[in-house]
């Protein structure tokens, strides 16, 4: 069969299945205007800005117009996507990873930090700092191939619950902002999640959870080499951090990535701080965001002193960089789904 | 102005041109198909080949269908989709960079191997090796700004002309390489370039050349640092190379900016090979294609021996792997546009 005939076959049978899938697929933009847009929403000033910056950005007769391809949008996970208390996810991900494997790792009841993880000393862990951090970062995700520590987290996040709400921890990502995604992707924009959080964790639910496809989550990674181990081609991910996608990172991350500058960052604390000064100092419109957590009944409330998801510098420099700060209580008609 | 009163409006009176959009966007599939697709390709066993891949993974009947999201292609770019002979492209202008520089840096004129590059010497250049080379990339890449870089490489592409063929380098890409991106866009897939090239180098032309936007170009890359520069926020790029995206560089490169296995992969010489055992050893139905250059005629024969480009590995390999081997000769009508 030549491919020539093939392809007329292929149009005659199937131009009507064609046509009535692209209508499908192109009503599905006319359909995310329809109705109200961002319900969880409070009409008020955030949700007001947001939806002005998109309306001018998206207008071709506006001078402040962006074409398609330059609509890049940036998002922190930890704290603006979902939850980042009491600890960040990933890392009672840690702890559980720690206890599982503890069987195979006698010496852990008598090192630290190990051994205080084992004995739910969260004081302990805390005093053995951030080289402590990276020894429990590289016990638990080296020395596995994606596929299997895909598998690891995936299995973790089907069982493990969060310790007040007793959900999965994915059942904990903010409804407003899921909704605020998805109407931003209705109106051309790509949209990125950039966070300090590992890489490989997050891609194992960004896409199922947030819509956002692998290739568009940026996070902190570890050193990988590939191998043909027992005969099959693999990537091997080292014990080792070889890129940390915080603070200063966050625009590297970003360059290295994207390649591009985003017009709209979203974050929740100061490690954000740097991803939000280089997105609002490109030119052109720009739209910085932070979600403000002053909520302590429907989720939490912290900012200044808090040893999770601090968010100083950021409050104060806020106004007179024009970036929005977008309060949990009063702005958004529900937290989750 | 209430948001939701602005989407009413905006609903009603662009309701008609958004179906009108969508209809010409729903269209272009369809206008994939109609007419003879990559009309550059010899109607052969390779065209055949990539046809009924193509065909049989976007067949929701077939058992070998494959969703859209995870229709990853993967491109080699030196070799694979442009010209590489006499020398990689990059390299030229690394030369021509350094030809510029070389008023301010008069030390260079008695310094290797910028000695050598000056005074055209180009086995002076071979014989400093990687060390040279690296310094001559350290010397000609670092301390900018990605803005900055990127203005340096477009000047010099606007104007350095490729030495046989007297035309811009862009010019250089393989007409129906440039038919296949299309091609395989048009049947839902998502295409990546992976190359040993520079990251920035290649996404100042990738997607005005390739339809390749810079978020899905994958290279080697340098450390890079965040700073407030005369109160500007920008990246600085450091002389000191960080990633270096070829042989086994590629799958780590693959899993750090794309985190899935891709379901095609079509490189040309030996730092390919790694890429495509990665992508053809995955589960389901894989496609390896390698370009063979055998056309002196219209533009270079070269293989096992060359300095730039070797291919034997993968030429002795291809056969039992199942990967094609496309020659550029027989498969291809034109090679240029």
């Amino acid at each position: 069969m030549e491919p020539t005939a093939s392809f007329s076959a292929t149009l005659s049978m199937t131009r009507r299945a064609w046509l009535g899938l692209a209508l499908a697929v192109a009503a599905l933009p006319c359909l995310a205007f329809a109705g109200e847009a961002m319900p969880s929403w409070n009409d008020g000033a955030s949700k007001t800005r947001i939806v002005r910056f998109v309306e001018d950005v998206t207008n071709p007769a506006s001078r402040n117009f962006v074409p398609p391809a330059e609509r890049i949008a940036v998002f922190d996970n930890d704290g603006t996507l979902w939850t980042e208390q009491p600890m960040y996810f990933q890392l009672a991900f840690v702890f559980d990873r720690v206890k599982a494997l503890a069987p195979q790792h006698p010496e852990w009841k008598t090192t630290e930090p190990f051994k205080s993880v084992l004995e739910g000393n969260m004081a302990g862990v805390a005093a053995s700092g951030d080289h402590g951090l990276l020894a429990l970062v590289g016990a638990t995700h080296g020395n596995t191939t994606p596929e299997e520590f895909s598998k690891i987290v995936s299995d973790w996040l089907a069982t493990a619950r969060h310790p007040r709400f007793n959900q999965p921890y994915t059942e904990l990502t903010f409804a407003p902002m899921k909704e605020l995604l998805a109407y931003l992707r209705a109106n051309g924009f790509k949209t990125f999640i950039v966070s300090g959080g590992g890489i490989e964790f997050m891609r194992v639910f960004s896409e199922r959870v947030y819509g956002v496809p692998p290739e568009q989550v940026v996070g902190s990674y570890v050193k990988m080499k590939y191998e043909v181990r027992d005969g099959k081609p693999v990537v091997v991910r080292s014990p080792e951090i070889d890129f940390i996608d915080d603070k200063g990172g966050k625009p590297v991350g970003i360059d290295r990535f994207i390649g591009r500058r985003p017009i709209l960052a979203f974050g929740n604390s100061d490690g954000d701080f740097e991803m939000l000064e280089y997105t609002t100092s490109g030119p052109g419109p720009r739209l910085g965001l932070i979600v403000h957590h002053d909520d302590a009944e429907r989720e939490y409330a912290y900012d200044r002193k808090s040893p999770v998801g601090a968010l100083e510098r950021g409050l104060d420099e806020a106004p007179k960089r024009g970036w929005a700060v977008v309060s949990m209580k009063d702005d958004w008609r529900k937290v989750y789904d």
